[in-house]
């Protein structure tokens, strides 16, 4: 049981966590806390949390767990004003999608790694963003991962994991840089191919025509372009490297396709669509 | 009212038309015709068709309707099979993906340009195919683009136009040209992306462990990957100048967002995925 929840940053994910743990009964209280009075305004409305502060050490204090959920570029600002503050059994935990980027921004923030620090990542979300878009499912049957550092506490870590699990979801531990390498692939690369697709059509001429005859694929394929600009500019800095090592990978494997159809080689098209094909299914059945 | 309507190739596109008809109840007889007599028994089990023959000159003796619903790289064959065969005041289209090559197919098929060939492609499908994967609504409210030819008899055109609107489409008419360089964006390309991306993740070390943490934006982004790889080799080698076009302007619009990423400039990834945004919200609500 939770005794008092702080979560900064009450959006799409924060506020699912909140609206989780409630329903399951297994938080005492939920504070949020962020920059935006409307934003906090609107959580407490809509019965997300039950009350609110601008002021982060007022936010934490008497909380035992507190969830970061602030956009990447605010972690280590929100880690900055705590620091000192967290009382002495406070599990700390954020849900940021590039993990090695995290840890640098409470290590920097704290000035040295709590060790109440627990770095997670619900890989769970729409492509809508906001309080407004919170559900208490958002996380059933989804993963966590979490990437204890070597100075996490395991009590700690054995108190977030209970936390989403409670939450509904199916948590992981892996490395920091292996996280980091694996949503790259899985999720950070899918959304800049569908954000640079949007944008290339849009930037063609006649583009209201285009879109018009966009279908069902289309409009799967480009659901995730409708993601928070903002979050998704501080994924591409968080985590430039590994990012940049499988969208070049990408780029050769375009390039190979590409190839393919200058020289009309069918053989190697098809190879390579079976061989997508067989994987899709087979994972994602 | 269609008296016989005659369909090659059965699958999730003519057998869907069939169907639609059927329950419409503006068609009285539909035949079905392909090389595989499973497939035929199967559509014909099904109650998708009323009956079959594996001779194509017999499948279109009495026809006033010629559907051709086989892959692109089949069309001329069967062109050629029905020359000289079909009933003088038959309608014959089509519902290839890319317009020219078809055009093409049938000008060579026949050795002429038959006066009742109206080209035309409902914007409609699934990742799935196959008859079994044929439902009677699939062309509701989705739109069906017919390309007339100069050569074109209107009374083709507007039978051809009224079937699809008795199944439930939106038609349009637009030139060959303007049609396939439309389609190469908006449908040609994503498939080509998604097929790159599975290919490239499924051929990265530890694939499965990198599907396994794919979440729902990896599932809508790359559900076009299980389409059929044989209808998609054709189409590549069918629309292959209009797709190189996007596929070119696609490849430098990654490369800019590679940059930005690599020197780390978040002011033009935020504009690039705010313009994203906005006309993904704007255009696919």
């Amino acid at each position: 049981m939770i005794r008092r929840l702080t979560i900064f940053g009450v959006g799409l994910i924060g506020g699912s966590l909140s609206l989780a743990l409630r329903a399951a009964g297994t938080c005492q209280e939920v504070v949020g806390c962020s920059r935006s009075e409307s934003h906090l305004r609107e959580a407490k409305d809509l019965g997300v949390i039950d009350r609110y502060t601008l002021d982060p050490v007022e936010a934490v204090k008497g909380a035992d767990m507190v969830v970061l959920a602030v956009p990447l570029g605010a972690m280590r600002g929100v880690c900055e004003a705590i620091r000192g503050h967290l009382e002495p059994d406070a599990s700390l935990t954020d849900v940021g999608s590039a993990k090695a980027s995290v840890v640098e921004a409470v290590r920097e923030g704290f000035g040295e790694m709590p060790l109440g620090f627990v770095p997670g990542h619900p890989i769970a979300g729409t492509e809508k963003s906001g309080v407004s878009a919170a559900f208490p499912t958002l996380f059933h049957e989804r993963r966590v991962i979490l990437t204890p550092l070597e100075t996490t506490d395991l009590g700690a870590l054995a108190r977030v994991r209970t936390m989403w699990e409670e939450a509904g979801a199916v948590v992981e531990t892996m490395s920091v840089e292996h996280h980091d390498e694996v949503l790259a692939a899985t999720s950070h690369l899918p959304h800049l191919l569908a954000f640079g697709l949007v944008d290339s059509l849009a930037r063609m001429g006649e583009r209201e025509e285009i879109f018009r005859y966009a279908a069902g694929g289309f409009r799967d394929f480009t659901r995730i372009a409708s993601s928070d600009p903002v979050m998704w500019r501080d994924v591409c800095l968080a985590n430039q490297e590994a990012i940049l090592k499988v969208m070049g990978r990408y780029q050769e494997d375009l390039g190979m396709i590409t190839r393919a159809i200058e020289a009309g080689d069918g053989d190697s098209l098809l190879e390579i669509f079976q061989r997508a094909k067989g994987a899709r299914d087979r994972f994602c059945p």
